[in-house]
């Protein structure tokens, strides 16, 4: 089986075709500024690579039309004929309450998507778009779609509902949703495998630190609590992104400080987070340079937030689970950035964390365990794969 | 020494005439609606109780010259002379950045209080009102006051600083503050006293749990970290606040349901939390009587939440301070509601908390250990006394 995975932004198409008998990415790629002026475009196979071709890709249909021109180029593609392309998986942003599992794409999963499109005005359509141009294009190819939201979906009311008068919640769906699902589910999955036990015996915890970042508290193998909440913004600290802070701030801001809401909103989802607050970059790379070559100590104090804001929710995580057998670290900073890792273990045997300061120094791109033997809970670098996830669940549904 | 405590609100004083000798209140009472067509002043001494009488009182001056009048009268009073008020020892509420510890008021501590008016719009203003109709009465008298933000100023920056643009703090002003901090204190000394343990060997979350409730975790006798923020709102979920949401709440509020920034401060502060979430009251007695005798979902939903979201405090404050000694439960809630102490420690065997559910259960207004003998934390319920600690601190900065 062969599945062509997509992951449709409002003006970008990302891909991956993965060969499902030997989970081998046979071409990847990127559409980007379609709709614009002028477009780039990015194919990669094992023979064959084009950087950054700019073309005009007028919109989603014909920026999918362009990946199944090249995956079937006679000469650098990689199928002879569409009927090659089994299966379509999207990632999808969205869907309420409505699924907790992948689904195969039907007519009541994009009913379900419009509805949700108050809830991500900025991703949903974008899907929708993404989903139509397959239609379209490749009509008898089977879709299926892997929700962020969706593996959340098994959190109790006590952890998804907000304390706000409940017509919030009921009228206008105001509540945790969580997000960044796909890797939490992939990471703990490959976590216990990897560590041969029963995922239903453990207590996970699993933090996604990339640019966006969140924490995913996982019993019996179902996500109980998340730290994303009714949109990303909420929880730890991102890259541009301010994560928890009094609900009053935003109010203040308005208030006090003369700016307007849409003001308010771009100022903490685009320009707080490490960004803001070491006045550096949102790029973890560079504060790490700070912080080790220079020894800068905006980026120091910075970093220190960061990570003192991961080490409350793995307390929390701690709590609400009594107890931990496994912490993951994946995402960009959580597999590359042995610093930040160091810096959340530390001083953490209270909790039965104890790092392996010279496995966790290591670099690698395999999944690592990094705490010593004698660690009560064992720690993990475990590389996410969202793309690979999506796939095997296509195949799962589709296959079942 | 005889100290008269105040605790001065917009339109309301409340006092304590405490005997510093043997602690004992001689007096006490509020005078209300100070400023209104019509103002109520309760009066009790061991030997008269004057309840809500009605009057004019035009404003905080003559809202204390009753106090003193009543505190002096020749058969009911408690004094023959004025000269036996040594002090007075203020609630005061917001010092910014300025102090971490009691303060002999001087006209620099106005001033302070005076630019900090804008992080304390309501409060400061009415606390200058009670210094200066003190300076009026009884020009003699010194006078101390204790803020609520003090205790918390040993808070490090990683703890107080949010991931915001670094200028919101350095120009705004805008960090986590911490509010209840005499109450937190005071219950963590007499926790301390009564294991008779030294508190700089001890580490102890103290829950302030009433209409407004907080947490702060306690290391060697510091506060290092408070669930309230730049403003009372932030933490834990209160009988009308709502605590921790995500900060895009409030601004979809705005932006999608058509509410005014004034409409959501209004709804996150005064129709949220529990009255909100359960829609039955702010008041825990109802909550708790709806969940125990009458099995109402709502109500037990809403307790739920409630304690879930202080679970996840202990477990972060667990984590930041790498394990805990103490336990403290205070505030109207934390000191008398058996429930939702049991729901809160249910389940935290991994972090040492063992609850004993008969001593739990006992009524009583004394210190009291509420843990199994074997319980690694030292759970406690401690009655709270600000106005104690506000004497405390009064007698120590004018004896010192």
């Amino acid at each position: 089986m062969r599945i062509l995975v997509l992951n449709c932004g409002s003006s970008s198409i990302k891909y991956q075709f993965i060969d499902m008998n030997n989970l081998l990415v046979l071409a990847e790629g990127i559409a980007e500024r379609i709709g614009e002026d002028l477009s780039l475009f990015t194919y990669k196979s094992e023979k064959y690579t084009l950087k950054k071709k700019e073309m005009v890709i007028e919109n989603h249909e014909q920026g999918l039309q362009l990946i199944i021109d090249y995956l079937l180029d006679p000469v650098n593609g990689v199928i002879k004929d569409k009927s090659e392309i089994d299966a379509v998986g999207h990632r999808l942003v969205h869907a309420g309450e409505y699924y907790s599992d992948a689904v195969v794409i039907t007519d009541d999963v994009v009913r379900v998507m419009k509805e949700c499109i108050p809830l991500a005005p900025l991703h949903n359509p974008a899907n929708i778009k993404g989903i139509e141009a397959v239609k379209k294009n490749v009509p008898e190819v089977p879709q299926c779609g892997l929700f962020d939201t969706a593996y959340h979906q098994t959190m109790p009311p006590r952890a998804y509902l907000y304390p706000l008068p409940l017509e919030y919640y009921e009228k206008y769906k105001i509540r945790r949703y969580g997000f960044h699902g796909t890797s939490h589910k992939y990471v703990s999955l490959k976590a216990a495998r990897f560590l041969q036990k029963d995922i239903s015996q453990l207590k996970i915890i699993t933090c996604h630190l990339g640019n966006g970042a969140s924490m995913t508290a996982i019993e019996r193998g179902k996500s109980i609590d998340t730290s994303m909440g009714f949109t990303p913004l909420e929880g730890l600290m991102m890259g541009t992104r301010c994560g928890d802070i009094d609900p009053s701030i935003p109010i203040y801001m308005q208030q006090h400080l003369g700016l307007n809401v849409d003001e308010v909103n771009s100022i903490l989802n685009k320009n707080s987070g490490m960004l803001g607050l070491s006045q550096i970059s949102n790029d973890m790379r560079f504060i790490e340079d700070e912080v080790l070559q220079k020894n800068n100590p905006k980026a120091m104090q910075a970093l220190e937030v960061y990570c003192y804001r991961i080490k409350k929710y793995i307390g929390s995580y701690y709590a609400v689970m009594n107890g931990l057998d496994v912490l993951v670290f994946t995402g960009g900073v959580g597999e590359n950035m042995p610093l930040a890792r160091e810096m959340v273990c530390k001083d953490m045997e209270a909790l039965g964390i104890k790092l392996d300061l010279t496995a966790n120094a290591k670099f690698s791109s395999e999944i690592e365990v990094i705490s010593v033997p004698d660690s009560p809970v064992t720690v993990l670098k475990v590389p996410t794969n969202e793309e690979l996830m999506i796939a095997l669940e296509t195949q799962r549904l589709l296959t079942q």
